[in-house]
């Protein structure tokens, strides 16, 4: 691993606390990663690891969530990744919005070409939030999500036993083995074969637990008026099934004329704080 | 002027409330004018009008300001207007970030070739206020604006007497005629002539008032580690000198280590609604 040390990007005074942007070689993905970071001011009680969905990157979510102003009065620190590698020159990497850039997935590619830089679950897991968290004196850590972040957020900490304490998505991608989004995306980065498949879609995972792996609860909020939950992109029904197979308890809230995108986040960010501050504290 | 029917670009349920996009042809301007509109849930208190600053957009406001949270619980509209005509063709219009596109300072241009479409004043205040006031059932209204919008803010509160219950600015341009931006855009709008520039430089007009127009005061906060304070484009200190010639209550506030950019704007903008809220009960 490179020695840790990010360019800073900029940052900015935010509700006491500092917003930053930072840039660090990745020797998992073999190229300049960017992240943002909210630092609140005052004792820090957990890190609070954000995944964005397709399109985004690294300041979506500081720039639309409205989110630091409760992290700050609850002493959480705000990671939020980009959504994939850039700069590598993959041919096609950007013919389309749902696959190869800002559209990892958040899983390591096995097929070529994009097994050599597309290995973001390697680079979140044991580069950024390892390095992350012991640059705040080694806190707690929770993961949420939105879309294809909400599917990187409860496949990563099913995949992760013990590594989150405390876990939620907005709108996620909930079933990607039986969703197009997903179909496609794991065609093209895991291959044809769809028993590999099934290690990276949460509900498959969450009916294998053995046991309930966040005991306190996994929060999902849902807007009724999202075109993809219409378009079966999303299915947290499948997720909800397979929790109550497992045994895990789950809130799933549905919000009546709430579409996909930030005016909905914004509107449930505070519950899915104190969500995570509960768990952390 | 135009009937008032204005196209919806898109919807967003947001904190229980909508916030919207919408499209209307102005008569004033001679051109289709956009605006972003949030409408809290429950009743309506009043109707808070946002102007933004150079580079920004109808949507700027409602994407990064975090408004939204406290306008649903104050009871508080927000308006926010594009920041100047687009689509006009006017040769070179687009060749400055701090001149013609997104850089109208709210005036109405003298000059060719901007006094065709250039009207931005008449346009808020003879079509589009009113049309939207009317809209929600004549309730008051309260302005404010940051940098460019600042100006903006507290120009048109102080030529238009009585129109605007109550008045804020975040990073306001205060002195604009004897700033480097300001100088800039009022001899392109308004000619070499500079006698013509004083009746739009907020700390002229304030130092003229006969008596306070604002008796609850006026609000404005500044960001220390603002690169265009440092630069003179905002001369806060000389609309503080003019309040207290005219004896209008200021309330000041200068914050360490906050930046020009939407960060800060966050970190305040529930003062500012509060202050709106409290003139507009």
């Amino acid at each position: 691993m490179s020695r840790w040390a990010p360019d800073t990007l900029s940052e900015h005074r935010c509700f006491g606390g500092v917003q930053g942007f930072y840039r660090q070689a990745s020797s998992v993905i073999g190229l300049p990663m960017r992240f943002g970071l909210y630092r609140p001011p005052g004792a820090l009680r957990g890190l609070l690891v954000y995944l964005a969905g397709l399109t985004c990157n690294e300041e979506t979510f500081a720039i639309k969530a409205g989110a630091q102003a409760q992290a700050a009065a609850l002493g959480l620190a705000l990671l939020s990744p980009d959504t994939s590698p850039r700069g590598a020159a993959v041919p096609g990497e950007a013919d389309a919005w749902d696959f190869g850039l800002a559209a990892s997935f958040y899983l390591d590619a096995t097929q070529p070409p994009w097994a050599t830089h597309w290995r973001m679950e390697s680079y979140l897991m044991g580069e950024l939030l390892p390095a992350v968290q012991a640059e705040l004196g080694g806190v707690p850590l929770g993961l949420m999500g939105h879309s294809m972040g909400g599917h990187g957020a409860l496949t990563l900490a099913l995949r992760h036993p013990g590594r989150f304490r405390s876990l939620s998505a907005i709108a996620p991608i909930c079933a990607p083995t039986r969703c197009a989004w997903g179909r496609k995306a794991f065609a093209g980065y895991l291959g044809a074969d769809e028993a590999a498949w099934a290690a990276h879609d949460a509900s498959l995972l969450m009916q294998a637990q053995p046991a309930a792996a966040f005991a306190a609860g996994i929060l999902i909020d849902q807007g009724e008026a999202d075109r993809f939950l219409a378009e079966h992109q999303l299915q947290p029904e499948a997720f909800a099934a397979a929790c109550q197979r497992a045994g895990q308890p789950l809130t799933l809230r549905r919000h009546g004329g709430y579409d996909h995108g930030y005016y909905f986040i914004a509107s449930v960010i505070e519950d899915h704080l104190r969500h995570h501050a509960a768990a952390l504290a």
